[in-house]
């Protein structure tokens, strides 16, 4: 039996979160909060599910839904989407990348992806028979050089995926690389998958720059985002994507033969949250921020070098002054020996990079951090 | 724009619930129960949700469930299956399908496929790279000639796509069938993609013949079936797929990249489910079967001629007595004049064909199957 996908095994996000429940250990690596979904989000998909409302969704989600989340985009990004032909919803932003990249990549087509990488741009783009072609981002500040993406582009290219804040780095995409991306999007006629799972957890002010601000950048764009992060509901698996309605046309096309549809009183459920509730979006940015401050204050008297963190709910640590093991075998020893669960780098790079770096998920609760940051400040 | 599934649009399922739902029609179209959830079930899911347990659930499922479901299977089909290695949970039986058909079908494979066909199948053949190959069944039973199958097999040929109880066609695989069946997979090495969504709903006291059954398809098969159909919760869209070890392990390396994980509330709570009214599962073919009597007895003095059914909630009428329609048409003026909805039995094949037959589905309350038999009565 020749596998689809030779080169892959185990997700680094279940192994690593299978060894923290095996040793035991505190577990800051796949990405999950350890605070609860919102009372009302609770609530309310009781209500739907007492109520008898678990049958069939629409496969492009429930028009509620779809109509308070093109609310929500016209709020923040000042657009305006046509809900019912744009906005799909689908089981988690997961399915919707894996979508939106079936939709559009053919066999023999090229993706440009940047490393490191969400661990799932790149089977899917080969699922489809296309080609991921990457390009780092620049060392040490994860800042993307326009000059040689420009030069990774051949007439094979079909799409550049983008996602900010940037996962696993936290990078945030400025308004100078907005610019490039336009430049480079309308002089090679190229499709942009942007991964903004995180657009409502940014720090220090700053803004985030999703696609849907940006009127022509819309126009070749797949916009993919997910409740999981914003209401503390991974488990809930609801995300979606945002596209123009010709390409919503096709992606839906597709979606209804993967998924065909989402578990329909959550997405009731969200759209009262998202209703009565919206607030909750906004304040996300300074929840999170104080989280990741209490962990690098906590860590300030640790030997890791820590990185700055903009956006998500990553923070990545420099170990070099720790530890001379390679990150994996840094983060196995961390699980096993130190009881901290972390994700080594490199895991993102399809050129395997040498940086001694991990990352650390700060969605938890202030005793875990700072237990997890004692620990570390012992190595 | 070139389309990925050029041929196809919004499936015929939307469509018609869409119509049903426009003209205020009686819809016994898309199939989904009017019942709802079981109160274990849906009174679990609050238990879960208020728990706290919201989070990502591990990407095959929860262990609970899977060991439910090995029990379930060996209660049923006196089958040992290893849950932690075979069952893996699905968002729905769609992704279960969607998936196994990427994990084995390559650029240029063969699938062959029985029509009329399940609508999900052939689009998830063609977005592998493969192609599907239709053997139609045999009028008026819908029996499989096995010679013709084993005619279309060629050296291309990787996998036959099975489905058993039938949508739409309500035929279940005969012993002889299953014993073709056996030979054909050992001659040739191919895989068997069995859909069994509708293992627990058969009539007459006819058996269900699992592939888990027969120890030799089994180490060859992708057994898909859906807690949809037996829980009426379509909308939770929770599914699964149970595979040998060495093919499980290729089928979870691209479902966690399709939706990693689903509905990690419902997985608990379908546990409990299955654990403590497991008895549930088995009254299931008597309760269909009175609504597919009661559904027979007040269509009898209509003009339409109405098949065998043998298993799932469909049943097949025939209506060229009443109509010179094709049967698109002759659903369009249904639904739209005579306020019922069904479904058109040609939208299931490759080469259209000119029966005249339209599906119902009967998981409704006696009131709605007695409402739609009197309209139908008077046509
Ligand atoms: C789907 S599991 C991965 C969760 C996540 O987004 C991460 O840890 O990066
Ligand atoms: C996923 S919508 C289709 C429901 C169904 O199985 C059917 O009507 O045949």
């Amino acid at each position: 039996f020749e596998s689809k996908l030779p080169n892959l095994g185990v997700s680094i996000f279940s192994q690593m979160s299978g060894l923290a429940n095996q040793f035991s250990a505190i577990n800051l690596s796949q990405g999950f909060p350890e605070f609860d979904a919102p009372e009302l989000l609770k609530t309310q998909l009781n209500y739907y599910v007492q109520q008898g409302v678990n049958q069939y969704s629409p496969s492009s989600g429930v028009p509620r839904l779809q109509q308070q989340i093109a609310n929500l985009v016209e709020r923040k990004y000042a657009a305006k989407i046509n809900a019912a032909e744009q906005v799909t919803v689908t089981s988690g932003a997961t399915e919707a990348l894996f979508v939106a990249i079936q939709t559009i990549v053919r066999p023999d087509d090229e993706v440009i992806v940047f490393d490191p990488a969400y661990d799932s741009y790149q089977p899917a783009i080969e699922l489809a028979g296309g080609k991921s072609v990457h390009v780092a981002l620049n060392a040490p500040n994860y800042t993307i050089d326009w000059q040689i993406v420009s030069q990774a582009i051949t007439k094979n290219t079909r799409a550049i995926i983008v996602n900010t804040p940037h996962n696993p780095s936290s990078k945030i995409l400025q308004p100078q690389d907005i610019k490039e991306l336009k430049e480079l999007v309308s002089a090679h006629n190229i499709f942009v998958i942007s991964d903004e799972v995180y657009e409502h957890i940014t720090f220090d002010g700053q803004q985030h720059l999703s696609m849907l601000r940006d009127e022509q950048l819309r126009e070749k764009s797949f916009v993919i985002s997910s409740f999981g992060k914003t209401f503390h509901s991974t488990g809930w698996k609801m995300g979606y994507c945002i596209a123009p309605t010709h390409l919503a046309t096709e992606f839906r096309k597709i979606h209804q033969y993967v998924t065909f549809s989402s578990f329909t009183p959550a997405q009731h459920a969200l759209a009262d949250m998202l209703e009565q509730q919206g607030e909750h979006v906004d304040e996300l940015s300074d929840f999170y921020q104080q989280k990741r401050d209490l962990l690098i204050k906590h860590l300030s008297d640790s030997r890791f070098n820590i990185l700055p963190s903009q956006g998500t709910y990553f923070l990545l640590l420099d170990y070099s002054d720790v530890s001379d093991l390679n990150d994996v075998d840094f983060c196995h020893w961390l699980v096993e020996q130190a009881g901290v669960a972390a994700i080594p780098l490199s895991v993102f790079y399809k050129q395997p990079s040498n940086d001694k770096v991990i990352r650390l998920c700060f969605a938890k609760n202030d005793e875990t951090l700072i237990e997890a940051a004692q620990i570390l400040c012992q190595l």
